[in-house]
């Protein structure tokens, strides 16, 4: 309890992060990638699967560099969607020519690969996405509100009122008390947060805080079943008490393309 | 050999497909694409792997639906990219959510699941692509021409110079000879296509002759990666003495992205 809260403060570097927004966003995201699906793939060690590190560094990279030749090294311009096409297309080829050492590889090995850089990189490359969306960028801090909120209200809700759990086969200590907590405090909170610096984006930052509360539940749930079946209980050591940066940031992977798509399909 | 043959004609009103182009060819490969990704997840059940049928339809359905969409119904104009982004995230999003049903799925029926959305749906949607681009889509024969030109001379060059083999561990009959045989005959067709055609593409039509030829290989050695792993020797037996639709159109999968990207980053 006391390391959760003590670790939670380490987050604070975070809000400096996502102020700057531009190149620091854009290389603390391209790292959070990276780490992200190096942990993935080492959680697949006691499956005796061997997805290919090299790819998915490879793969971050790559897409991340298409994205600066994309909006011609300014950050902060939209993005020219052509580019995530081809990456797409090329981690798929990647993935597939990985097998070819056909011998050595099972068809998992080149799965893994992809799952991971679809999962991992491409999904927490929305921030980056959504931080390049001028004149909705605002909303980029409603990801992490929506599921470090959702995570903390639920987490307090459960302890002090959970009594019926919500998914035992996946995560024994979750209720529905708590999941109803964490969509209420999510909710809370974007309203706060609208009021205080986008008040003419109310009705779309309650909508956004609705489904983060739920969407980032469901984040956290994706992270627990694969862990379940790898066999480990945290993805890493790397934060005191919090697991590694796959534990701390399952949801963001999830509510990071629902603000993004949200703004794309709703807003724009 | 006279199967092959007899089969081959059968072929031949794909010739009127790629003529007619728009509608005919958009409905053909959606077909196409279904049926490639039934097979392709029908091939892991010797494994105990089962992946999603409904999600695989579902997510093919959709990304004509999206392409539809995105050019207001009029097919022939460009695509909006922005709709392929958002089919890409829709297909990871619902292949984990399958994972949802812990006790009864393991994680690779969520990989297979996704694999072949973007093995076999989102490489054959290429073509579509293709058709798509107004001032290029008469470069839509080369992605056929290459294919099967390759597959017909290589077998031909094979069986009357083959010595030296050429990846024994994963294809035993293919040679060296056959593969350079494949090579020159892709070339020399798309030359002769651009001839009379379209004299003003010849140089890009070389270019794509010789990658085509490399590149329809390496389809056809993933696919046989596939079989391999899978302990079949074909897909299907819907062509007779050709196998399925993914033992035919193979090759196809990874010459239509070729095509594609080649005018996309190329020509355009």
């Amino acid at each position: 309890m006391k390391t959760r809260i003590i670790a939670g403060c380490c987050m604070l570097p975070l809000l400096l992060v996502i102020y700057f927004g531009g190149w620091v966003l854009w290389a603390f995201d391209l790292v959070i990638g990276i780490m992200a699906v190096y942990e993935f793939y080492r959680g697949f060690r006691e499956m005796d699967i061997k997805p290919s590190l090299p790819i998915g560094i490879g793969g971050a990279v790559l897409l991340y560099a298409l994205n600066l030749v994309a909006c011609g090294g300014r950050l902060g311009d939209e993005l020219d969607y052509k580019w995530l096409i081809v990456w797409f297309f090329a981690c798929v080829i990647v993935s597939l020519l990985y097998l070819f050492r056909i011998e050595e590889r099972k068809l998992e090995d080149g799965m893994v690969t992809l799952t991971g850089l679809f999962y991992c990189v491409f999904f927490s490359f929305h921030i980056t996405l959504i931080d390049q969306m001028t004149d909705y960028s605002i909303l980029i801090w409603l990801v992490f509100i929506t599921a470090f909120g959702t995570d903390v209200c639920a987490y307090f809700a459960g302890v002090t009122l959970g009594k019926h759990k919500l998914c035992p086969k996946i995560s024994p200590k979750k209720s529905i008390e708590g999941s109803v907590g964490g969509i209420l405090g999510s909710t809370v909170l974007s309203i706060v947060f609208a009021c205080i610096f986008a008040e003419e984006l109310l009705v779309h930052c309650i909508v956004i805080g609705v489904l983060g509360g739920v969407i980032s539940q469901f984040g956290d749930l994706t992270a627990s079943i694969f862990k379940r079946k790898m066999g480990i209980k945290d993805y890493g050591k790397l934060i005191p008490g919090h697991g590694g940066i796959m534990d701390r940031f399952d949801s963001v992977l999830f509510t990071g393309p629902m603000v993004f798509y949200y703004i794309l399909l709703v807003l724009e």
